[in-house]
């Protein structure tokens, strides 16, 4: 099959498109949930008989939840008898029996904290025969929080900023984050025992560690206090860290306080943990579009993470491989990957990760034949940008220089937004209310 | 197939052992290269009788031409009248019917200069019943210089030297020197023309664009004198350059001087141009026996270029993935790269950048279960050390530790050579004479 460049734009957007809807919340939660009689289904290996239920309560926090708690009304209707669910500020929606919360993002606020109590108190009313559905989706963390009596938001918020500064891991900081918390780290699947609990998914993070996304309040715990004193100690904030915190982590060590809930505790007996929506399954949506409009596909990875323009580089060359030797898969071929990129910002232009990785493609695009390139951010807006991402290709450079516009200049300075601009190659879907990190297509036709 | 730690670390090794099989000099002419009767095949599809040809001579410059001229040798034996091959100081052999000469490497000097005339005496006396076989190989260009009248190699130098200095990119600095040549550009074809030539190449470039290998000597060029002032009019260089190159470059664009021989010349019409040995053959034997050992493999790309350390992330991204979906491919996986990468030096350890490849997925590594990485150069040195690469694995990180080493203070430090010595995990393969750059293997058991 021959494809022009104006087929692989075209199949581009519809790779895209498939990738977008499969993380629709919305649809994501309906994909994964469904009603079989009175049988409720979930993923490919979990039934639970609704006969044997008494309630249903909807809980959930993070800024794509209430259209997921939406979905989960559609199915169950008038079987739910109420719930909680927090989203970010602007990211409110009526639900018919959830009360849907609004509070801070990034940095949490008081109105998190109350959503956060009144789910804990919910939880905590589930008997053995109701079942809890827990919608949760990225930025649940900060949108759900709950430290423990005697330490404030604002002592944990500065104990994870000097993590950060110190380069501290994401696996360092979520241990020690887990373990300031009354909520994270499994810890409201202790308040829901003994009720059902099925806790939709919906990942913003890389590589989909269930224990991650949100910091996993329904999720097994693999670290502990003693490792979190461990990594104060090896970034040196043992003696910065304030009092209250030091001496809650010291009690925990000493067995004084329980750890966060662990792998094989009876509490995560009746929890099914399902991720309905992710990177990797808009990935896999995009892969099964490709294959349908004739593209050897290859899924390279769902966590390509690192500098957006090494990032690129890297994109160029199996592209490059594709076109000169048929490696790793012949044309018309089909490369995707997500994750999500860092831009080093060096000027002052207007753009965003996605742009960039486009931006940094021209000159190595206009070196492979009939190649198109396309990056976009899932949650429709990349950088302080109205645009998803940008599309590039073989010609975009030589269009871009009828209009005097030189690639490398618009590179060094960070001002990938008008240089799609006018070529009218920005990626514009509007705001997606969801978030699965970035989408990357890669087409050589 | 279930592959234990060990099992991969074996096969690993044994996939590195297949790579430089198939980039060893003699090996690889002798692959491609063979005689059926009086019929002389090369590649897959050039025969040449060798009834109709009275005089064979081998032509040649690259650190690997010297076996590479012993192979055509061995295959030829007494019909080689005569040749002249250089290679660098120290990579000399002694052949039967072919002078090797020795010259400086990568700074030419005046011997390579006597070579490369040689070398144009010996095309020009050849004749149209008349056989060249070239053999061409990394360096080549260095060993094998002239410049036309007028200019002094001195000159050429340092408008390269100024080229890479504004960050002129590699095809730009390719039409300069091309077009302040005698030999490259396809220069050395017109001197051979009406002669046959089979131009013999072991490319040590990403791509293996052969226009691009030792400056592609028998190879059509693409760019012409017009461009090339275009180059130094954008580096602001026109000011500066002597006026000696300035008037050659005015009088070639006026086409007072040929153009560097272009496609489509009837000098080309006898040539036969053929890449033996690359970093994708490399990869591609590699690939074969990764497939024999019961690998699912990937052939990713030979032209993974960049950071270092960006680009081992890459290819921990793949590992996760394969381990995580399953995908690009099932385990027990095999993903395969090749290509040149940098590395960003901020101490002053003892590495290279295949050693600090490996380095930096340890703690990765350590993440994905019965997973090994290993990188090395071809040439059986990486940086300056006695070491081609180092291998890394699951559990490196584990017995890192427990000999006291921590991963990041070496990486740190750029001193992958003695993290990597006393685990015992470099790859010592002594120097191959050979160089297609560097092979990185990833397995996922």
């Amino acid at each position: 099959m021959t494809k022009s460049l104006a087929d692989l734009r075209k199949d581009a957007a519809s790779i895209l498109e498939a990738g977008l809807e499969a993380a629709d919340p919305e649809r994501a939660v309906k994909a994964s949930v469904r009603l079989e009689g009175e049988m409720l289904v979930v993923g490919p290996d979990y039934r639970l008989d609704l006969r044997g239920v008494d309630r249903v309560f909807i809980v959930g926090g993070g800024k794509a939840s209430a259209p997921m708690g939406k979905a989960v009304e559609d199915l169950l209707g008038d079987r739910i008898t109420g719930g909680v669910i927090c989203v970010k500020y602007g990211h409110g929606l009526d639900l018919r029996r959830t009360r849907v919360t609004e509070g801070a993002h990034p940095i949490p606020d008081a109105a998190g904290e109350r959503a956060a109590r009144d789910i804990i108190a919910l939880l905590e009313s589930a008997g053995e025969r109701d079942l809890v559905i827990s919608c949760i989706s990225g930025g649940g963390s900060a949108l759900l929080p709950c430290v423990p009596p005697g330490i404030t938001l604002q002592e944990k918020q500065d104990i994870t900023g000097r993590l950060l500064a110190v380069g501290a891991d994401i696996y360092e900081i979520n241990a020690v984050r887990k373990h300031l918390s009354v909520t994270k780290g499994g810890n409201l699947a202790r308040f829901a025992f003994p009720a059902h609990v099925i806790n939709l998914m919906l990942s913003d993070v890389a590589g989909d560690a269930t224990d991650t996304i949100a910091s996993g309040p329904f999720v097994p715990d693999g670290s502990t206090f003693e490792q979190v004193l461990g990594i104060l100690e090896k970034y040196n904030l043992t003696a910065t860290v304030p009092e209250s915190i030091l001496s809650r982590l010291r009690s925990g060590a000493r067995g004084e306080i329980p750890e966060t809930p662990k792998e094989g505790d009876t509490i995560f007996e009746k929890v099914k943990n399902v991720i309905v929506g992710s990177n990797f399954l808009s990935l896999s949506a995009g892969e099964a579009r490709a294959v349908n409009l004739g593209y050897e596909t290859i899924l390279l990875s769902s966590a390509i993470e690192g500098d957006t323009s090494e990032a690129a580089g890297f994109h160029a060359a199996i592209a490059h491989e594709v076109r000169s030797t048929g490696k790793p898969v012949p044309s018309p071929a089909c490369i995707l990957s997500g994750g999500e990129t860092t831009v080093v910002l060096k000027g002052n232009g207007k753009g965003g990760r996605n742009q960039h990785f486009a931006l940094s493609l021209v000159e190595k695009a206009s070196r492979i034949s009939c190649s198109v390139f396309l990056s976009a951010g899932t949650d429709g807006t990349d950088g302080p940008t109205d645009a998803a991402g940008a599309i590039v290709d073989t010609d975009t450079g030589a269009r871009a220089r009828q209009l005097g516009m030189d690639p490398d200049d618009y590179l060094r300075r960070n001002d990938s937004y008008n240089f799609f601009q006018p070529l009218g190659d920005l990626i514009m879907t509007g705001p997606t209310r969801t978030n699965v990190m970035d989408v990357r297509i890669c087409l050589v036709g």
